[in-house]
């Protein structure tokens, strides 16, 4: 039942195929993504968003592997919030459910003690295991180049060698950090002479000059035993912590162990913790198109430009505006004579600023979050194992949904203390378990559950089920909910 | 059954009283307010607008003028697409059923046709009559003031002079024209020198320092036959026009003669087609804070500022943001490091503007219109004499509606052809005919209204009530509606 898309039109070698059954991936996706509101929500961080494409960004991260790495041999390292969402996205893009392909961090504590976390579970898979580690939230263009890449520092990390993957700069970028390459090992990899913190513009500017700096894009590829040692050696409180929770793997204490040793931990990264300390590390310089995608404003380096330097996504009408950002959606977004701007407008929130201080969306992610306000937590539309939801509108005591089930697919068997529901089917045809009857509905039919009374929601048709939910009662948060059964074996929310 | 809004405080004398008997108003309505938009819309022009205060501005300048001159003798010229919209409006405010205080444009020729127009119908109810022209989107702050100049104009207006009201300037407008004040009549009350065309910068700077030029604001006080005598002088094919109408007040042809004189007419403001060009001209220069609101801009000088020199106005995030307009509802706009910027967000649409390309706002217009889109036409949420109703959402064959009705209301008699309705009340009670049938629906229940059947929708109770309709078929506009019977009088739409 393995589906691989987007697997690219080059084929591997049977040389290279043998080598890449020593190799897994882990995909980390710890991050909140602050700096992509209005787009991104607490419950709908950067990995979880598609920017101008199709696939989400950790969709398209796991499709870009997935020619070089066996589905089975993926893995997502992220925190418990983001497993189901995560799990969805990947099990649809995929074709597999992907609940078996996780480690899970209890708590977020940056890099290292997750990728440490990660080598842990993938040295007892296989003691040779060859880890390749990808930040879930990035894009390359170039997905050929990558896979190229890739299997050169696969090589490098068979001999042993802690690999990070250098990206060659193409302008002065003060966003990342680099690294100093020494002399060469072999074609096309060298020794790592520095790594080198945020420069200024500056500074910058030199690297690019001198042509012997690249980019710290967050790859890397190593043993997960070498990275073992390394943390043993470079963080021995990480090494020790991670050695009583792989004692527990299994157990009954696994999760309870997990927890105590994380909230103990510091948060570090990989980089600063391990790699900038230890000796056997070697570079891959490539030129892959990749984008970290930090802020909005690398949405210019993504995205197609017009004539006057504008990107322009959704519905934007733009009289002379320059060198812009607009992603939009449905709503009219109008702009007259705007210059080096970035507005970005969902259904219920539209962000306006000047690209220079697009690193301070984080500023008003900080008011939203003390205001707890939903603009800060949700999207009006929310996405289900299922299908998805939209809120139409909330007022007091009731509450309209639009909500669109997949066919085949069903809600679980539920039931609310303090709401009753109107279902009005307006596509295709709704199975709905009401109390202990069970019958369907057909567009421009209606049907009533009554507070507290058992009832279930099913697409047993062949194309979408859309349906109008009017809720009733005191109390309408998507809390109030007593679950009987799940196909997707959840234990809360709807 | 006349009540009187917001007249003030301040009490007319006996004598003063007296001299009001003569005074009729002719309010103008005409403008298409392409310069609100998004708040404006072709169906909600603005003087339909309430801009930060409670009364939209024709509803304003009746409340206004109602101290002066009784509401009897208030008089809207407009044209026929607006006449239900500010009957509505003004029925609310005023108490009274305001249908009958008209006189209708068979088509917009600019204020010259409009205002001979209204002194025809003046004229004929008292030869008389003093005339009060005053246009119906502009912003007075002393009311009192205001009070006191009318009555100063209409005195001389009893002396048979055409008298306009000037604005003490108090900055370089260039968007005005101005008037040169002559010698001192009397008190307060000068000849004029000259009329100015919107001079430059500069030019508006001489005038600001000079002292002896004012704002021509759109404010006149003549007899009607006064009026009526200097367009016969000064646009005699006018005169003519309004003549041959006159004559056909009251008969069957009446509309016809009034359409086939004003398709004739060149359009024509009267300033430049008969004040400029007599000789009886007075002026009462004033100082009353005055604004006639002619682009977002505007707003600065009506609204209160914050610290940074903002407007803000609704949901409003802004941080390091200064010199700014923020023009908002419910939704979510999230500012960052905007100075001298306009940001306009309605439900639908968002416009964001420098403050000096305030004018170009209707450029975006022009561009809706030639697209035919909805969001130049209408506002997610339409105004009826009944309530209002709210477009939730439209997809294929469905469309969602909140429907609120005031206590006492009904919808007409309908029936649609295309379409059936699911209605589920969630506040207030329903009375509702269906058929033949007649039932009352409550809170957390629904009804349905099949194709092609007859149904009316009534509140009958003391509170306002609340629906939720959705409408399934295949043709889901206003236009399909087969009305029988309206307490409103209406032919069209629901």
């Amino acid at each position: 039942m393995i589906k691989i898309q987007n697997t690219g039109k080059r084929r591997l070698s049977t040389k290279a195929m043998n080598k890449t059954k020593r190799l897994y991936a882990a995909i980390i996706a710890g991050g909140s993504g602050t700096r992509f509101w209005p787009l991104s929500r607490e419950d709908m961080p950067k990995q979880l968003l598609s920017i101008g494409e199709k696939n989400t960004l950790i969709q398209g991260t796991v499709s870009r592997v997935s020619h070089v790495i066996p589905l089975r041999q993926v893995y997502v390292v992220t925190n418990k919030k983001q497993v189901e969402s995560i799990n969805f996205q990947l099990s649809e893009s995929t074709g597999i459910l992907w609940d078996k392909n996780f480690v899970v961090e209890p708590m977020a504590r940056n890099t290292a003690p997750a990728i440490g976390l990660a080598a842990v579970h993938l040295n007892r898979l296989d003691p040779e295991a060859i880890m390749v580690v990808l930040p879930s939230d990035h894009i390359i263009k170039d997905t050929d180049k990558f896979h190229k890449t890739l299997l050169v520092g696969a090589d490098m990390a068979m001999e042993d060698y802690l690999v990070t993957i250098g990206i060659k700069p193409n302008s002065p970028e003060t966003g990342y950090g680099y690294v100093k390459r020494g002399k060469e090992i072999k074609k096309g990899v060298y020794s790592v002479d520095r790594f080198k913190e945020k420069p200024d513009r500056e500074t910058a500017a030199k690297y690019l000059k001198d042509g012997s700096y690249y980019w710290n894009s967050g790859m890397f590829i190593w043993k997960a035993k070498a990275i073992l040692a390394a943390i043993k050696k470079h963080m021995p409180d990480l090494y020790k912590g991670l050695m009583a929770i792989e004692k527990a793997i299994g157990s009954k204490k696994e999760a309870e162990t997990a927890k105590a040793v994380f909230s103990k931990l510091p948060s570090e990264s990989i980089d600063y913790g391990v790699i900038e300390k230890a000796g056997n590390i070697a570079i891959v310089p490539t030129d892959i198109g990749w984008s970290d995608v930090g802020s909005w404003h690398a949405l210019e380096y993504i995205l197609p430009l017009d004539s006057d330097n504008n990107v322009k996504h959704g519905n934007v009408i733009s009289i002379e505006s320059k060198n812009s950002i607009f992603y939009c959606g449905k709503r009219v977004v109008a702009a007259i004579g705007l210059d080096d701007m970035i507005v970005v407008d969902t259904a219920d929130a539209t962000l306006i600023c000047p690209k220079g201080r697009a690193q301070d969306v984080r500023k008003i992610v900080d008011v939203l979050k003390e205001r707890g306000s939903e603009e800060y937590i949700t999207h009006k539309t929310v996405y289900r194992p299922w299908g998805s939801y939209t809120v139409l509108e909330s007022g007091n005591r009731f509450k309209i949904k639009r909500i669109a089930v997949k066919p085949g697919a069903k809600l679980s068997h539920q039931m609310h203390h303090h709401r009753s529901e109107h279902w009005i089917v307006v596509a295709g045809t709704a199975r709905v378990s009401n109390g202990d009857k069970v019958y369907d509905v057909h567009p421009n039919e209606s049907t009533y559950i009554p507070m507290s009374t058992g009832h279930r929601l099913e697409n047993p048709g062949k194309v979408a089920l859309e349906i109008i939910e009017v809720q009733n009662g005191e109390y309408l948060e998507e809390d109030d909910i007593v679950r009987f059964e799940d196909m997707y074996n959840r234990k809360t929310e709807s």
